[in-house]
């Protein structure tokens, strides 16, 4: 059961074993408007991040996988284990449903890839993700130039990905560890400059990049 | 002649061609302290960028070759096209620069190579360089970070770079241009947000990036 809005990192969330549980859970979360999800045996999780420009135009970046714990994204490494027709057929996804939502920006959609080789989408987020950040250091134009570019209507910029590149997000204490981070040889260390660092809380990420791959 | 103090992209320069020319050239410049400078008929120019931490600790990104215009950096493409004893060389000049000076930060050297292999450092500026705006774009640390970093004593980042570049300077009536350079594919647009464009002035630059060079 997931609350139609204000739901992230696994907020909004609660999880029925049964379908007896579902009155009291919809009390527990004080009756908001919600939805009900099946779950998915999958393979991997992977994720599109894609912009559409104001004048249709379409881009989209390579195919990311996504590992999450406790509801939050972890990690994010590209290229996605995945063969040349999923990321086509995902970039296809992601190109008809900006093309039928008449979208203008970047957005991304978060996918299960199924034993048989399916997609089913899990969420969209329309705006920048977080299994997107990646591409402002692995990538010639990274997501967030992209979306100003999409929507100040500049042409969009390329998604052409330099190197390989593996994302780990900094969640609550894993930010104490940012001097470690920072004498890695490949990594870029973004924080963010939160004064808080509640457990769960989004803290800053680091990129690992793999020059001249 | 070259003034001392203040002198840029040209500006606090004479050039000339006797010495006869001396004292109404100097007269000219209004007795500002200056220096004279024989000239140099050279193969090409180059510039490193390096860092020095303040533990000692040294890093240098990979020499870079220049073209000036008009006494201004027009172009920059990395990798030189210098043999390997050329970098090492320069690497090693501005280690024992950096150590002598017992310096701390980012710093350049411009040099001439001459057409017997030697390198005839030309000017040296205390501070992060035109030369070295595509170690933003194509490094996995570019000079700003690097800079911050030597400062604030973080380990010095990485120098590494993911693809080759080639970095030109977006002077006065250039940057009308920056359409044209936003839809170039592997291109990167840095415009600095300055109200007139003045001839001669610096408004930006692009980098344009190889990928999986």
């Amino acid at each position: 059961m997931k609350t139609r809005r204000l739901g992230y990192d696994g907020k909004g969330q609660a999880r029925l074993k049964s379908g007896a549980d579902a009155e009291s859970t919809y009390a527990a979360m004080k009756g908001q408007p919600s939805i009900l999800e099946g779950f998915c045996v999958f393979e991997r999780e992977v994720s599109i991040i894609a912009a559409r420009g104001a004048d249709g135009s379409f881009a989209a970046f390579d195919l990311a996988e996504n590992q999450h714990a406790h509801g939050i994204l972890a990690r994010t490494r590209v290229p996605a284990r995945v063969g040349r027709e999923t990321e086509a057929s995902a970039q296809s996804i992601a190109r008809k449903l900006g093309d039928h939502l008449d979208y203008v920006g970047v957005f991304a959609i978060e996918f299960f890839l199924m034993p048989d080789g399916r997609l089913v989408a899990n969420e969209m987020a329309p705006r920048v993700h977080n299994s997107g950040h990646w591409t402002s250091d692995a990538c010639i134009c990274g997501q967030f130039e992209q979306h100003i570019r999409a929507v100040a209507g500049w042409p969009l910029g390329a998604t052409a990905r330099v190197c390989d590149a593996e994302m780990i997000n900094l969640i609550g204490a894993d930010a104490d560890q940012w001097a470690r981070h920072a004498s890695e040889p490949n990594a870029r260390v973004h924080l963010y400059g939160k004064r808080d660092a509640p457990p769960g809380r989004k803290m800053g990420h680091v990129t690992r990049l793999k020059p001249r791959c």
